[in-house]
């Protein structure tokens, strides 16, 4: 089977590169890039020689001779492209927004500053966040070929240790549900620019576009439906990134109010955590653990661990770990993803992987190296 | 004039060191050190060679010939050493957490394992966050000789932040407030271990006692007592820290649920946030600016800046930047401070030149480095 | 089949775990730790959890299941476990410094501070650097169960750079070569110590050892039987180790005197250097190239490229680069090897697949990210 | 008295910004920048609110105001500020490599691409490195104003180093010495580069322009001029510099070629260095003490210590250790500087305050936190 990715030489891209060379299924990968067209993929990334090969043609050349179409491009020039693979009938997965947002043009317009060319092509779209759409993708590729909007990187940690929590109605429905994540600079791309400059990002920890990042409706989305599945009313949400000196990885904290069948009665809350916190907690924890059973990427950390983004780096595994605040009226659950892989480019592999019938699991089971 | 440090070899020790051989009041310094009694503090610290030399001796002899100690050593081993300096008629500046609690020996207990030795020592202590109790430094020092609780570092950064909304009643009193930190690893002090370990922690982004550490009923007295000041009820605490890949630095986000008059109503929370709110948190901004019009080290940043930790780096700043989520209904906060000098040594100097009525900036007046 | 890890839980342990996890060949892991036995591997290392799975046992219990055992421990007690392993016929790959020297027990005397216990076993034991030894080695594993001394992380960076030059006689042989080379900190070991200790080994470089580390006399045995290989003499060697903060990877820079008739003569050495010097370089790569060609792990780079470690981080390349300096007169190499991989655990495997016959890419085809 | 900057937001002009503000002698800063004319110098470098607050005029007005000029601007474009000054009478101190290279115009020319503009100026220009050129600067400054060429960063480390032995005529003079230069990213200045983008640069370490870098003829003419002050013939020199994921610093190893008088004899250089090589390496150790014992921030470090970034950051020191190889052969020394204060504002500084005859440490006493 061939795989075609448009956009190989930006960071996800060439993820993609990295991680479908190794799929059992993909035998040929075919690449383009605007920027880099004519030249070779190893020329852009030495790191490749020896092991991957391939000559950066036209986008129209990819989709001609591909069996899937993977997009890693800016967000708001996929369209054309979407519209060509289902022309020709074979699946589109986009990295972009543009198939984040279903029919709500209103939505990714105010945010992305962008119409839709094609607003027929999203009413065939699924967003593929697999934990919350997975039915969904394999009902539609039974049908024919299916465009997929990839999660975003933030939208991923932040909504998967939420989801458990909504769906069993664990929340206190009329406050928010606050995600704080702390991201690496890789999610930032390629493209040189102040913000990543080494000697200006090095060293330093600094939040951005507090309160108003354009993730945030992507994450209501989520969380919404995945409340409403459980019968629940949808959440408000507050969401902060912030940038620290890592390469990959987004480690989220995630603060959802209890109700108050679920909290913890604290008399004292300036004393250590009680044990009842600790069983109530403990109690989550399973409720998540039996969530998430059949999730082969979620796993649900035992009591004394807290998710660390070393611990997934370079995998599609999420990290997820249970707490309760001492107040005992907050659940906070941390998460942790590596941006590039279940963020970004594993995600996407995992989608194909089930438009195809495939193992899901196949092409990804890399194991994290701590160091 | 001549100031004796007591556990002079551990990092915040070390950074007293450095900062009070450039204070204009000092002449002479005397230093203590368990670990390395009879050794030199050149010996252990290379890069003081040419600039500062001085000989480690015994804590007793650091007081016999100081006007004035620091302590910066373990929880619960200063309290000896207070007793002496009280005896001495001289002021004590403690770095552990042992004078943070005032009279409530039973918080203290609970959370560091240790009773007071010398109960009525702590009837003549004082907390030193000098932006909530400048003035009780003074008049007890106007008394006599006093023993200074000096702040935790992630208390300082935390609690900063908040004191504005809570002394004006801009928060909904029910609804926690939320802090949400992130270190960098001096906070962890000199000793080696795991967590610290290089391979372990450089890349990697990862929460610890999630909703449970020790600072947070030290957060939960500065909040209270600053919101007693402007006749406001005390308000609940959740606090998370998390350890980044920095030397330096806390980088807090801090959420504060708005009261109703305070909010700003949003009929789409799913599009980017309305002028309302841009024009409510100037508001908020020019009130916390005006707040601290007097503070010597407390900075609000202009909209468009948020706090970030390289810009305080070796400074004894504290950063603000105050936004409003997009739902109009949260204050989000963000501080930045050096955990080693607003959060540690640079604190204790402040303290100082206030009990001595040096100006406040004395020895502080470091112009920090971007990079 | 089957294969041990004795002194599973170090830093070169557990990354063989990771990586024998996917060797094709590889059914199962036995498993033993000093430290940790009775506990499991998943719990000394998190991020193993749902992939690796396995209990840690004593190291007899490894040698009495398994058909191949791999040793990673502290220089000076594997001795015993080779043993047995020779008894029971089967393959045993150490990591340590013990069989390292052949019969040169008085150089491993003088720089590890031990004796041999079983003079006998060095005798029958070969060298892992495969580059050099491969023959050896298959040779070795025809007649029987074979000791392999698998090299140090230094040594195999160090050497792969000159062995082409010292095989072809390039070199002055009356001058010494130089390695200096710049090392990531899991080199270290996973014991916490004060030189890894994340603040002060974070933003600085440093050099330690300076021309007299251990890897001396293992660098200059590789040249050395590589330039007889050549029937050229033995080079003195001078070899300086630096300290950077990266987790992995290893950078050398190998400057070697050329001989007279493959200097290039220059009239000005203050201007940049001619097509001339160019053109020689070219000449030499080439020669790398020829060498090399067989060599399924090592990388010439094309000019314009230098080696550099995100390039071959978690890959068992080692990639070189060639240079000639301003003057004409010394040839300069640059390598990158990621210390974990080729410079420990690939090594490792690499060896096995030969002594096994199975393909010597096997378990070892990981591709490096860039970032 | 005023000091002037020109190119005051580059990162060596705000270096130098920084540090002027807390100089002594020095009572305003008159500023100025191409890139962002009219706006505030604070606005560009948030870290200096509340502490540095100045306007970025033209050049012309800068030279107009003040009684010292410093120029921070790319290669080849100070000329004309240098005449302006020369006109003006009052000295001119040049971070640029314009007027480092006296009147050798082709050298320069080849290395930069540029001509001289005005050739007479250079006749009266002196090469800034205060160890080789105190005297000329002062003998300079007797007679009138003074264009002072600042030396490059890794001039300033890799000739620091050699300067004793070269002096003293230690060196085999017929081989070259070998400088090689770990740097930190702050060396490729503020412009966003894909080479200091932090993904790409971030837990790497990779060697550049290998052997052929501009900065060798300028460490070249150093070493030659300090050997003609001792009546040596002038080195060869091959240099190499390396990157490191540091902000600032930058560590040199220097392998200087013993004479034989200064060799040590030894039998077999595979064992562990005899005593009679750290007795060498102590008398050279106490030469080069003896060389610079007047020198205020050079630092010759005690046996046992090698030179490393982090003990020099933010401070003007030049830390130096010295060693002798395995072999007895090879003088190998080490340096550590940081390449913005003593590798750039600092040794600027240094220039004026010799030209003012103000104390040569005036504004230079900072000192370096180890973390």
């Amino acid at each position: 089977m061939t795989a075609g990715i448009i956009g190989a030489t930006g960071y996800a891209g060439a993820e993609l590169v990295r991680l479908l060379s190794g799929h059992p299924e993909i035998k040929t990968l075919k690449l383009s890039s605007v920027s880099y067209e004519g030249d070779k993929i190893e020329n852009i990334y030495p790191n490749f020689l020896g092991r991957i090969s391939g000559s950066l043609v036209k986008a129209e050349e990819v989709i001609a001779s591909s069996d899937v179409v993977f997009a890693a491009l800016p967000h708001g020039v996929g369209e054309t492209f979407a519209a060509s693979c289902m022309e020709k009938k074979i699946h589109f997965i986009d990295f972009s927004a543009d198939f984040r947002f279903d029919d709500d043009e209103q939505v990714y317009t105010a945010w992305y500053g962008k119409n839709y060319k094609y607003p027929e092509l999203h009413k065939n779209s699924v967003y593929g966040l697999v934990e919350l759409n997975r039915q969904k993708v394999k009902d539609l590729a039974a049908k024919g070929p299916v465009i997929i909007g990839n999660p975003g990187c933030y939208p991923t940690g932040g909504s998967l240790g939420a989801f458990p929590a909504l769906a069993r109605g664990l929340n206190q429905t009329e406050l928010p549900v606050i995600v704080d994540a702390v991201t690496g600079t890789t999610g930032g791309g390629r493209e040189p620019s102040r913000s990543f400059h080494y000697a200006e990002c090095a060293d330093s920890v600094s939040p951005y576009k507090v309160g108003s990042h354009r993730h945030s409706p992507e994450i209501v989305r989520n969380l919404s439906a995945m409340a409403a599945n459980g019968n629940n009313p949808a959440p408000r949400l507050i969401f902060t990134p912030r940038l620290a000196p890592v390469n990959r990885g987004i480690l989220s904290v995630i603060y959802i109010p209890l109700k108050a069948q679920w909290r913890v009665n604290v008399d004292n809350a300036n004393l250590p955590p009680s044990n009842e916190i600790e069983a109530k907690a403990a109690e989550i924890r399973r409720l998540y653990a039996d969530f998430y059973k059949d999730e082969p990427f979620v796993r649900i950390l035992p009591a004394g661990l807290t998710a660390a983004t070393n611990r997934v780096r370079q995998s599609n595994f999420c990290d997820i770990s249970v707490h309760i605040d001492i107040n005992g009226s907050t659940l906070i659950v941390t998460t942790a993803i590596d941006n590039m892989v279940k963020g970004a480019a594993g995600q996407a592999i995992q989608n194909m992987n089930i438009l195809f019938g495939f193992d899901e699991k196949s092409g990804l089971e890399m194991i994290p190296a701590l160091f």
